[in-house]
């Protein structure tokens, strides 16, 4: 078996150890006699596993008491109508600050459920950078303010924490889009009123949508919310109203161990400056390779690069595939080239990618 | 390791090979370098598995031609609410038969979506039953008429199959819910508009949802349907309009060619007819179990019975589980006990289920 470098945007590389546990689990979870896939929700093996991974992300996240951990089903576009189900209700329009692809699909979806208000959109300006605080439009009242804090398309990262608490009667709940950066860095979570993530890129396999939510929030859903979506009921039967999907849950538990045996969220933001670092300081030090995104604003966890001359495109990702660096090629909407760095992808990895790009510069550049 | 006989109702037990497969394939597919897990679901990789998937269950199914097969994320409880929202504006009003818990929660739930009938309901006679369709009081021109063809918690399954091509103008579809009997049994497509079933019982892991749904009922959503349920945008994209739960897929594509290894439904539903066969005949040759189900009604896949002596319920379960039988307690909402025999539960557990109960009887009882 020779494993690739894997840059995919999500779903996304693994940690190896993590993978090797599930394969190891899977007939026989802990002597029980049955694997992971097969417990009754309801049984005390699943509880005792889905316990311990709210638990583990909480110490991760540093989660404050007043908040729910929640685990649904729906993935990013279905919490861009599910948010909106939730919590629109509470005033008369929700506050949207648009600087990617997703935040723009974001605001479209949640139209449907009330009324809508772009504070700000990079649209113009090509998604390059985050506006500052001072430049949002804010309503005068709003239901929530949403950011998506990191634009997995453009490769746009919030390079501060936008502080509602400053503004207006302070009472406004921030609602962020973490799916492409959770648990890459610490957050800290009580400058949040709602945080989401679909789990197939820090967290897990694709099919469980992490939310984390404060207590107050809940209890707002308007009436043509579905039941299985109302984050009150959901928070109320601890994520198990419905069968939650127990299995992705499971993995997205392991990964949460390997995090805090890496040394948590300060040590594994650390590696990811590095990569980060790495991977951006040999872009700007070429002639071939461009970045297109404000230098304050860059994703560390992914990186947008365009060959300056396109005609390479084809030869440079043939070369990476016979290299053993895959899922390099730019999202369709954009074209060009990028590289996700998520947790899972290690300095090597990173240092792979940098060698080659550098070759093939040399070579071919 | 020792695996256990699991009984239980959802998510249930899966076949070992199956199991073995998905262990031997984990940090690499194929030969490609990465898991299952860690595929982008837009590469070549997994696109092969999901299309494979889809493949193999239209044919198991026999799915005709103008029906499309779709993967969701929400479960049953998801589909109360999606269903309605897809389909309830076609008409002025949805009919229900309600014979079980299931089915009358699933009622409740459309009414927020729009005025709902129902044509039979058999909780005064506590679900023993279904009714036949002569004693349907449908509505004049439905939307569609629901009814859950097999209730999990009751084990009443539909001992026919409903035509309303033979009702009013013959154009008003059936929906039905199969979640935990489909596959067990070869079924008729045609006659439906719809079908869908969580996959935790019969198909793979919890967390993905299969919808069968005939072409000309898409496109009918209300405005305020989540796109990422909008059956129609779901159809066109081939299920990844969002990122689909690609794992739980995978695992269900490597059930479908289990079933079909085994012969496909028709050699499945011989099995199961023998499965339940033994073990109601157990029952019914018992002086302490009793089942409370009609006969005609009664499921294959869901054994509710009870110890006519309650005091000895512990001691059943206890003794089982020392006896590697387990999942065996009944439905919080109705006691006693349940065996549920899923297809990858083999005619040997059910034996063994059997053998103990004789041997309880005999020395308990």
């Amino acid at each position: 078996m020779s494993r690739v470098w894997n840059f995919s945007a999500g779903p996304a590389m693994l940690p190896e150890s993590v993978l090797r546990q599930a394969a190891e689990d899977m007939l026989d979870w802990h002597g029980c006699g049955m694997g992971v896939m097969e417990m009754s929700h309801r049984g005390k093996d699943y509880m005792a596993i889905h316990a311990q991974a709210t638990a583990d992300l909480r110490e991760l996240l540093d989660v404050p008491d007043n908040y729910k951990v929640l685990f649904l089903q729906g993935g990013g576009i279905g919490e861009n109508a599910i948010i909106p189900m939730n919590l629109i209700g509470r005033g008369a329009v929700a506050d949207f600050v648009i600087t990617g692809s997703w935040s723009k699909k974001s605001e479209k979806e949640a139209r449907k459920y009330g009324k809508t208000n772009i504070a700000f959109s990079t649209e113009a300006c090509g998604y390059a950078g985050v506006p500052p605080m001072a430049e949002w439009r804010l309503s005068d009242d709003p239901s929530y303010v949403y950011a998506c804090t990191n634009e997995t398309v453009m490769g746009v990262e919030f390079p501060f924490v936008a502080d509602l608490a400053t503004v207006g009667r302070g009472q406004v709940p921030m609602v962020a889009d973490m799916s492409s950066h959770i648990l890459s860095r610490p957050v800290d979570v009580s400058k949040y009123g709602l945080i989401y993530a679909g789990a197939q890129k820090n967290i897990g396999p694709a099919g469980v949508t992490l939310v984390i939510i404060r207590e107050d929030l809940l209890g707002h859903a308007l009436p043509i919310c579905p039941t299985a979506f109302d984050y009150k009921i959901v928070a109320d039967h601890d994520s198990m109203y419905n069968t939650p999907p127990t299995y992705s849950i499971y993995i997205a538990g392991l990964v949460f161990q390997w995090l805090k045996a890496q040394g948590g969220l300060a040590e594994i933001e650390r590696k990811n400056i590095a990569k980060a670092e790495l991977l951006y300081g040999c872009i700007d030090a070429s002639g071939l390779y461009e970045s297109r995104v404000e230098k304050s604003c860059r994703s560390r966890m992914n990186v947008p690069f365009y060959l300056k001359d396109e005609a390479l495109n084809e030869a440079f990702l043939e070369g990476a595939k016979a290299a053993g660096l895959v899922q390099l090629k730019g999202h369709k909407t954009v074209g060009g080239m990028r590289a996700s760095l998520y947790n899972a992808m290690p300095l090597a990895g990173v240092q792979a990618l940098v060698d080659y790009m550098r070759e093939f510069e040399r070579t071919r550049g």
